[in-house]
């Protein structure tokens, strides 16, 4: 989704293949040749060389563009908050979802509750910086929010967001944004 | 420990401030304001500007360095790393090693488990790369290599490393880097 949404931004076009994680098709030797962790997405350049991790497709594709500020310190605050996502957001709501769809809720308890809890301390950090700022990162949309925008947008799926006005004001700020688009139809 | 390998590398003065995260110093008010996470490190820059998430803090020190590359691709796969750190070996090997310090290893012995599985996860990916490459990006050593060495060298305290001979070759090749050092003493 978050590859998506910027390359619509960028007008880039581009193939989508869907791979069945269910089904381990992400983890085949030929998927790992694209990708060591075995994980989608994976961007595939002209050149043939791949590029894995959400969040490094979302640097390569922005570098030069309005949504990753060139300011050294700026483009700082948009890692930060990209790293924050990677590190929190992730495997707080992304992994408990993928739980929750396979019944891993129910069979493993004690450590649902442990990523559930990872995930409102993750959201609290969120609804703090976002009752004071409207965009994560350099006082702009860029591809922070994107990131963030991907899993937070869905996280009402595992857990209670009525308490978070903040979060929910930003998911409508960043769906807002001119040529944002998330869908899975094919482009162009 | 990433951003004191790098700040040495580079031989940059600077100057360490502990906050002691037992104590939840770090999640004091004045720490909030300069890392909304409550998290350590940070980097305070000579502007009054703060840089949170070590790997950002990373990214922002070595911009211009031989320990960024500049090619597009070479920095992506760099970036491909820094967050597959982020994502998987320290919420993996990094809150292992907090909770035994803690005790919750014997308090939630199921989430343990959780974390322990995930580390391993995460280690086989590793181990997997570092059997067919020296380093893990662009060919030579990165901040991709600071990043992912700081959790993975005291995985030993959480994990058996034994199998996993690719992995402590790499250890023992990133320490032996010119201007490695790793220590708290401060510089200069």
């Amino acid at each position: 989704m978050k590859a998506r949404i910027l390359l619509r931004h960028l007008e880039i076009p581009y193939e989508s293949v869907v791979l069945d994680i269910f089904e381990g098709e992400a983890t085949e030797a030929e998927h790992l040749a694209r990708n060591p962790s075995g994980e989608v997405p994976t961007l595939e350049l002209e050149s043939g060389e791949f590029v894995a991790q959400s969040a490094a497709v979302l640097l390569y594709l922005a570098e030069g563009t309005q949504y990753l500020p060139d300011d050294p310190v700026d483009r700082a605050h948009v890692h930060q908050w990209l790293f924050f996502e990677q590190n929190g957001i992730e495997p707080g709501i992304a992994t408990s979802r993928f739980w929750k769809w396979r019944g891993r809720d129910k069979e493993k308890p004690e450590a649902w509750a442990d990523r559930i809890a990872r995930a409102e301390d993750e959201l609290d950090v969120l609804e703090a910086w976002l009752s004071e700022h409207d965009f994560l990162a350099a006082g702009r949309y860029t591809v922070a929010d994107i990131a963030n925008y991907a899993y937070t947008h869905v996280a009402h799926e595992v857990l209670d967001m009525s308490g978070r006005p903040a979060i929910t004001a930003w998911i409508a700020r960043v769906e807002s944004q001119p040529g944002f688009v998330n869908d899975l139809a094919p482009f162009p």
